[in-house]
């Protein structure tokens, strides 16, 4: 079976190359802006980009779940180039939102639209698979 | 094999939609209490909706990992089921939260339990499956 | 397929019981340092505990697809190898920050190493499936 989502797994492994360059990113700012841890607030430079990553982890989950399900109940590889869109959205939003607090709108909007094309793609293949295997 | 665990898929789905509407809730006590990115304190009303989409969404992944590793190894409608009063349970604590710090106690509590009881279904099945064929 | 994959769902349930025991030093911590809900800040101690379980908590996600992709596309027993040394440096992570922010270091370091070694068991694994099954 894993080959037959051998493009899910392809696009998750990106997935991780990406939250863990945003996590070396935050790192970097706190040497930058001397934001010492346990603290997490001290200057709004750092502030922006500490909550650009912690945004990105915290959607994590649900995007990984929503793009498995999608790529696995419905086209595997409509869902793989979602999740493309999805990572370049993300990598748009850490970028703006580390230069500026608006910064952070149009990757955002972006990554919240693919996330929903996920979940459509998601939950008919689920409803579909539901209807016609039970 | 998709077929086989769909309605561990259809109940992650509907999580992934609570998750998303939790965060709609945050976006919109950002709007009405005039916080704006990338501050997360200054109003007792929104620290307390952010802490409950935050706490939410920092037991996901234990929720669907252990939620899944139930329903594979174990009970799949049972956990189906689990996860279900585990997606009530959030909804009362969040909604509870959003009111008053103590509102959140008594969903929280419910949540812990019916991830305790998923818990207990995976590690049951797990190591039932370990014992029998190793 | 359940059965095939037994040693990472154990690992796994292993990890479950991690962050809920990790949670539930910071529920300990609110009551000893008196740092009611919403707040997060007030206590330096509290806050060393606090940002531990919060660390752990967002690299969970990461920890968990990169070690399932390791032992599905890789190999399987060393995944659950690496993913058990993960637990015990995440471990080592939160018993040292919780004493001192110096005490978190050496933990932290061998824990993104060990996710490194995952990330490249991954990748690999990957690699390897689509060049030879595409």
């Amino acid at each position: 079976m894993a080959s037959d989502l051998v493009l899910l797994a392809a696009v998750s492994a990106l997935s991780v190359f990406q939250q863990i360059f945003f996590a070396i990113q935050v790192g970097r700012a706190r040497l930058k802006y001397k934001i010492s841890p346990p603290a997490v607030t001290g200057s709004p430079d750092f502030e922006r980009i500490f909550r650009a990553q912690q945004n990105s982890m915290e959607y994590y989950p649900m995007f990984l779940i929503t793009f498995w399900m999608a790529g696995w109940f419905s086209n595997q590889a409509l869902a793989a180039l979602s999740g493309l869109v999805y990572l370049y959205a993300r990598h748009k939003y850490f970028s703006g939102y580390s230069k500026s607090a608006d910064g952070r709108i149009l990757g955002f909007r972006m990554s919240l639209g693919v996330l929903a094309l996920l979940v459509i793609q998601a939950t008919i293949g689920i409803a579909y698979d539901f209807l016609n295997d039970n």
